[in-house]
């Protein structure tokens, strides 16, 4: 009889879940293919400095590797920098790129080593200024976030007519005015999203260079996709893309560039094995839609489903036979708790409750979005082997 | 110096956050609030029993205190049944009332003397056959919600021409049809919201008893709101308006009934103290909107703020003084972090960095639905006094 097993590609996740019996949902991650992502960006963006964002997945056991590999930190918060550190690399190799930080946190991560941190506002510089004395900042500025897949808000940024004031502050107060950062949106599908924000980045760097302000880099940020249902940009046509975008607009002055990749760097290697709750209809119609329930919802790992954003793929037993377009629901007594109604998501029609699922691509922005306990229901389970 | 606190009313809260020096965002819940609240639900509906729903705040003190007062429970895991026994009330006392349950989760229910149990369709009448033999079944029926202002998807029950079918599948297989349940929507603001669901529902009496099948019990759900920005009709007036229905529907032979009162129950009994992070425009055009983010937000405990459904009182030591309109947002590198941005917040434009403020109304789905460790930020505080 065939196993939802049989449906996985990875030999390593395959056996893993096939050796242990989980009551509740589990994310098994391979450190392997967290390995060949990074080798991957390594060798499409040779000249640049990769940090990886912690918040996409902070296992101690991936943070090990990356730092093995060479990897800097991007942290969003002082707990996220301790996990860092933990580690055992140094603190000039992790940045504080949240824009958003308490005055406190500024100095403690001050405290423990870090000099580098994002700002987009003078607010956030003169609290640096007194929290960091001397430290380099880098300026975020808004990206439009057009082909994106997940939300981008206004939220982190300024429009970049006023990063060189922002920077100059900066500057005049007694810090490094360091650089420019951008975001292009998670889960970006076109490489060429980059050229835009760049052509702003060049124009700040000139802008900067005309006050006696050299600015020495460029954060790309993140926004490498992960396979989820659709192909994907192979990782070097971004970096080719993003090459000639910097070559067009910084000439042969090309300035240090770092990324932050973190859906690009764990996102395929993880695996949510989930069981079927209830499969059920509303009404004894023969066209009611069918409900299928899984033991993970949106407050338990899947919360990127918000508004549909993310379309995992899910493989189950019967992949092959008639689908029909189900609801796919949680289990949690919350009528929010529903990933995909909007779009029905095709499912064998044989599926039936008891049965396993696999949600693949799950390895970024699950765990730690888990609710500690909605509904009584435990957070998510995660293994990295 | 006007202080934060002074804006509370409530002398309790002021008292233990004035003692106290906090670090993070954190929830204070006066529990002589919930015992008003009871006993205000108790007299607005004296023949009802109260099963107060565990998941809009699953405090041992809120247990207890509840436990001590005569309420059942009305729980959505076999976890929250273990909360609910920790009181040391007895089962009979407990409804496991989510509609989707792992048969194993029924098993475990009903090891634990749990004999009452909610269903929607076949398929779960069949799990309880096999793992709870001779229990209470209560059928879910769809509401339209109209009225609420949480989203009331279309994710429990089933449609009221198929109730009758359900409870006959149940009785055949040697469990007690018990009654209908239904739920009109979370913070209902219509008193009269529960008047079609109870037509429906002495509709199904009827069908049954012509099959042969007496039920006994409405259970009327939660939906009870809790005062936010806008004013609420009394839990009275609920009371009166759903005795109106109960007598035009089913005429002198009034069913037993019972609600699940959660944000009804403890909404109004929490405030949560938090920090103003950052006050920042995203450019320096005059009629930029301005952003205010706080040590708290969507996935630190604010999680109704989705879609912007719920709208909190928020209480600074500036009230009284200009307001301005703003962006409303929370302290991750998440861009779907934000609270209020489609309807922004007036805001004192004197709100200022490091300023703390109070979210009022918090007492319900705060607490659990934090995350983990979102970001590496700590799930939310809690205190009950």
């Amino acid at each position: 009889m065939t196993s939802h097993l049989d449906r996985l590609d990875n030999d390593r996740i395959r056996g893993f879940l096939a050796a242990q019996k989980s009551d509740g949902p589990v994310l098994v991650v391979d450190s392997e293919i967290v390995r060949g992502n990074y080798a991957k960006f390594a060798r499409a963006l040779p000249d640049t400095r990769v940090f990886y964002a912690v918040k996409a997945n902070p296992a101690p056991e991936i943070l090990a590797l990356l730092a093995e590999l060479g990897s800097c930190f991007d942290c969003a918060s002082v707990a996220e920098i301790d996990m860092a550190l933990a580690t055992g690399v140094s603190p000039d190799r992790i940045s504080f790129g949240n824009t958003i930080k308490k005055e406190r946190d500024v100095a403690a991560a001050h405290a423990r080593g870090v000099r580098l941190f994002a700002v987009d506002c003078r607010e956030e510089v003169e609290k640096i200024e007194r929290a960091a004395p001397g430290a380099r900042v880098f300026c975020r500025i808004l990206a439009d976030g057009a082909g994106a897949e997940w939300p981008l808000s206004r939220k982190f940024g300024c429009v970049p007519e006023m990063a060189a004031d922002v920077l100059d502050h900066a500057q005049a107060r007694g810090l490094v005015a360091y650089g420019v950062s951008f975001h292009v949106g998670s889960q970006q599908n076109n490489v060429a999203a980059w050229d835009s924000a760049l052509a702003s980045a060049a124009q700040i760097f000139r802008d900067c260079a005309e006050r006696g302000i050299a600015l020495s880099m460029v954060n790309l940020g993140g926004g490498f996709p992960t396979r989820y249902l659709k192909d994907i940009p192979a990782v070097d046509a971004y970096g080719a893309s993003i090459f000639e975008s910097l070559k067009a607009h910084f000439g042969n002055r090309i300035p240090e560039t770092i990324i932050e990749p973190g859906r690009g760097m764990v996102g395929d290697a993880g695996v949510i094995e989930a069981e079927v709750v209830l499969v059920s209809k509303k009404s004894d119609d023969a066209d009611e839609i069918r409900w299928v329930y899984l033991d993970i919802g949106k407050f338990g790992g899947l919360a990127e489903t918000m508004d549909e954003a993310i379309r995992y793929p899910i493989r189950t037993a019967h992949d092959g036979e008639a689908t029909t377009p189900c609801v796919l629901a949680g289990p949690t007594c919350d009528s929010a708790d529903v990933m995909y109604e909007k779009t029905p998501y095709p499912l064998p029609i044989s599926l039936s409750i008891g049965d396993k699922v696999l949600i693949e691509a799950c390895g970024a922005y699950t765990t730690t979005y888990a609710a500690v306990a909605f509904n009584g229901f435990l957070p998510l389970a995660s293994h990295v082997i």
